[in-house]
């Protein structure tokens, strides 16, 4: 049985990452020291997923390495932050070496990929867990907030929606393709950063999609003091949505699925152009889904089934 | 039942602390924003306290709050940083008002008491853990770290060693008063960050100890490339200790009973009276218990059972 320091030098101490990326004291001692950039504030959130609560206990553990990095650097997307490091504190139930060897592949890929130093960590007996801190940084007061939005602005999301719902859908029902898309849409989600960082100065406000259209719509029009107004056949399905669940229940996965990861933004007509055009030359679509209005609450869509969190009026 | 957003609301939304202490934004959106200092480093650790592994789940909740804080900034005290602000990845396995109510209250206490602001966090549904992302400050250059001891150089501790140890066979014997010592000294551990930042520019390498002396000496002999010689009878024993677990026992409870949170320190003898006077000035002990050596390994104590993560010979 290895120790908890061999586990984590064996399988997470390796790191690209040194002075260049701001680590002057990475994995091994007590902290990592950073170096923040000047006229940078730094942007931090972190996010845990639970086996069988946020992902099947079963999935391929480098898919819940790369799941557990990307759903806590989807919040640095919504807030417009360059990603910069990250902390992993692990729980596991047993030490498997070559699980933890597929699971940290996984990890360090989309850090790879996404330019996050993991820098520290901790790793603890249990249910399995992985919680990740992600830290980035925004010039100051460049940030992209809730609490923005103004009436009249036009609400769009990056990507597709629906996605992952069916991916989930269809891991129950014993997919095992990652390479089947929509399945890749629930266990491999993609943050939106370079998006987010692109939205800056054009946006006024943004959420990610965790939870759903309808319920993060609702914290996004909470903070903001706004109402909307959806034009649900405006949603962008994802592809072969509606082959996998019939219309009526695409719907209610664009709407309230969750778990999609894509950005929802509230921006002035006048930057639209600009912003289809930057994510344009990022591969990835901008589609408006609505407006922000005066009038609180929600309108445009049938009540959703499975859905609890919105805090406003249902239409 | 509330959901996750009310319930972080409800008990984890108040913070004193704004602005003048560098949170531009905190709970609430994606991530918080915070403003580091000018000419410091950032120094991050995250650690995470698993129900049945790190404390007894029955334990008061006001007490489980304040040890997951102070487990954490323990790790910042090592390094001599300033602490700023934390995050908080909380898993329940139900959700109960009054326990949370307590249990933030505990968490808040020790936040107000180190000057640490809860900027972020994350509720999820699972088996009791809390795991706290610390984010402190040092002056660019001045943190202490493990890989820096020199031979022939002081080996000190801070506090006494032994309590946390005999307070966990307090608690398994039935003990519940929280007013008893060793009690305390188990469930409501002091972080030692006034004793790190005073030691700033006097020692030369630091460590937390969370996993004994022994093993924690291991880890930093190691770092640093160093031997050690200890001296056994110089250990400061918690008051209580040897009435409470026999000679043998204590002695073994001191070298490697673990979770003491203590400080050990290595400090040329040049710094030695300065250490100890800034220390007495903290109203905390410093107690030399050996030396640093060029010879590897650690020599002057006997065998201690139940001890298994040194990385050294045993003498």
């Amino acid at each position: 049985m290895l120790s908890e320091f061999e586990l984590i030098a064996r399988h997470f101490a390796r790191s690209p990452w040194g002075e260049s990326h701001g680590v002057a004291l990475g994995v091994g001692d007590d902290c990592a020291l950073l170096t923040p950039r000047a006229g940078c504030q730094l942007v931090v959130s972190v996010d845990t997923s639970v086996a069988e609560v946020h992902f099947p206990a079963d999935a391929p553990p480098a898919a819940i390495g790369h799941r557990a990095l990307a759903v806590a650097l989807s919040d640095l997307a919504a807030m417009g932050a360059a990603p910069r490091w990250c902390l992993m504190a692990l729980t596991l139930p047993a030490v498997d070496d070559g699980w933890l060897g597929e699971f940290a592949s996984g990890f360090h890929a989309l850090c790879e990929q996404s330019g996050v130093a993991l820098v520290g960590g901790d790793v603890t007996r249990g249910q399995l867990a992985i919680s990740v801190t992600v830290h980035g940084e925004v010039p100051v007061g460049a940030a992209l907030t809730r609490h923005a939005a103004c009436p009249d602005e036009v609400l769009a999301v990056t990507g597709t929606l629906g996605g992952a719902c069916a991916g989930l859908k269809a891991w129950q029902a014993g997919e095992r393709d990652l390479a089947q898309p929509l399945l890749a849409s629930y266990l491999l989600p993609q943050p939106r950063l370079a998006a987010g960082q692109a939205l800056r100065g054009l946006a006024s406000a943004a959420i990610d999609l965790s939870d759903g259209l309808l319920p993060d719509l609702g914290h996004l029009c909470e903070a903001s003091g706004v109402g909307a107004d959806l034009d649900a056949a405006a949603l962008p399905l994802a592809d072969g949505l509606v082959a996998a669940l019939g219309e009526e229940g695409a719907r209610q996965a664009a709407l309230a699925g969750g778990d999609d990861y894509e950005l929802l933004v509230s921006l002035p007509s006048s930057a639209w152009d600009v912003a289809r055009t930057r994510l344009a030359a990022l591969g990835l679509t901008l589609t408006a889904v609505g407006s922000c209005s005066a009038t609180p609450g929600v309108r445009g869509v049938a009540a959703v089934d499975g859905w609890q969190h919105f805090p406003g009026g249902k239409p």
